[in-house]
């Protein structure tokens, strides 16, 4: 039975410095928790309600194989801290992932102190999309393990084969010896639609408020930019990084 | 001097209810007011901070022409019920758009109940960043002025020359007269980078958890999806929306 301790417990994960204490976090909703029960990283445990369970009867083969315990409805809310929170959740495995430079290959998008968990769960969830195994954060961006970028990314977490923090000077030193090409979706760029890379690429998308930082400038070998056709002043970060990813992977 | 009524009137435009009924909403954040103040829509009333105003010496010049009071930091987050807003906002007159299907002409895009703020503002950013002069939305959508979406938006609600709401399936009737071609983006569709429209389109959206209404599905000249290179479900509906509108205008 879930206890008081249980609760505080799983309330704390909304904090990183638990969620890395414990090396373990919360996914909330049905797709999210489905994803967990199919990755590798299997859940510790799953707690829904009898009335959720009958409506998705799907679900009640997949659960049976992992701990899990009926709850009254209103702990959801409590635990996760919002209004109308769906009735399944699942503690996971947290992969604090090992940086090895060695290990990169393929194409890979760097974020560039993404600040806002919606705009990040959202890139997570496309990247997904588009079959792009790894992403390397800078130490500026949100946590990914934060619950609303966990909530936005819709699975992503479970695609994604490695997901890890770096110092970007590091990493852009280590790809220039693997000859990576380096993408940046600036404001000022070459035009998204006429790109065409023969090489492997990391794509840069900076932060929300002030791009891509200074420090990084001399690794860019091609900056990238969607037209506009109206004096707006800019995209939203996750559209833009959507659409040119587009455009490398179609 | 700013009163308590004042700040009563104010916060009471964060519902639906109040806005309509004065026909006045509140646009927070630099580029939001500045657009407010390059459009027509000019605004009724525009409050700051001195730091905030010594901080961005080209506002100074513009707001003079409306009136403006400098107020108290600490009124920001009580009227627009943020943590970290930024310290200027704008009273903006409301653009209740009449329905006139015979004004419609050029590209549109039809929202078919997105109900997450976010999205919406997002969407109409990505709309006005293309152009596209007209939307319509399904009244199952979130208000196009609710607080969340305008601060998403950036600004598009005063590039876009008309949004309304309507009865989409009487949008389409007056659309088929005019030989639109109706596209919607779907789960099972052709691949978005081989479309080519020759005509006038109308590209419809549907909502997050449900997609396009059952109703609308006559309408439909062509489906379109952006194929996974994963196992992942779907794309979010403002990110594959843009995507999609990428590839018809560029």
């Amino acid at each position: 039975m879930i206890t008081r301790n249980d609760i505080k417990f799983l309330k704390s994960l909304s904090l990183k410095k638990y969620r890395y204490k414990h090396s373990q976090f919360l996914v909330e909703g049905l797709r999210n928790v489905h994803e967990a029960i199919r990755s590798d990283s299997k859940p510790i445990k799953i707690w829904t309600t009898e009335i959720f369970l009958d409506k998705h009867a799907e679900l009640k083969n997949q659960i049976l194989d992992f701990p899990y315990e009926i709850i009254d409805e209103s702990l959801f809310s409590e635990i996760l801290n919002t209004k109308n929170p769906q009735h399944i959740m699942a503690l996971v495995p947290l992969n604090n992932f090992i940086v090895d430079y060695n290990l990169i290959k393929g194409n890979i998008v760097v974020l560039d102190g993404i600040s806002d968990p919606g705009n990040m769960g959202t890139l997570l969830r496309t990247i997904a999309w588009y079959g792009i195994d790894q992403v390397v954060c800078s130490k500026e961006c949100v946590d990914i393990y934060n619950p609303k970028v966990v909530r936005a990314g819709m699975g992503a977490h479970f695609q994604i084969q490695s997901i890890f923090y770096s110092d970007l000077i590091v990493l852009f030193e280590n790809l220039n010896k693997k000859k990576y090409f380096t993408l940046a979706a600036t404001m000022k760029g070459s035009p998204h639609s006429t790109i065409e890379i023969k090489r492997s690429w990391a794509l840069i998308l900076g932060n929300e408020a002030n791009g891509i930082s200074v420090d990084l400038q001399k690794f860019i070998d091609l900056s990238i930019s969607i037209p506009s056709k109206s004096s707006m002043e800019s995209l939203n970060v996750a559209i833009a990084g959507s659409i040119i990813l587009d455009r490398l992977i179609h």
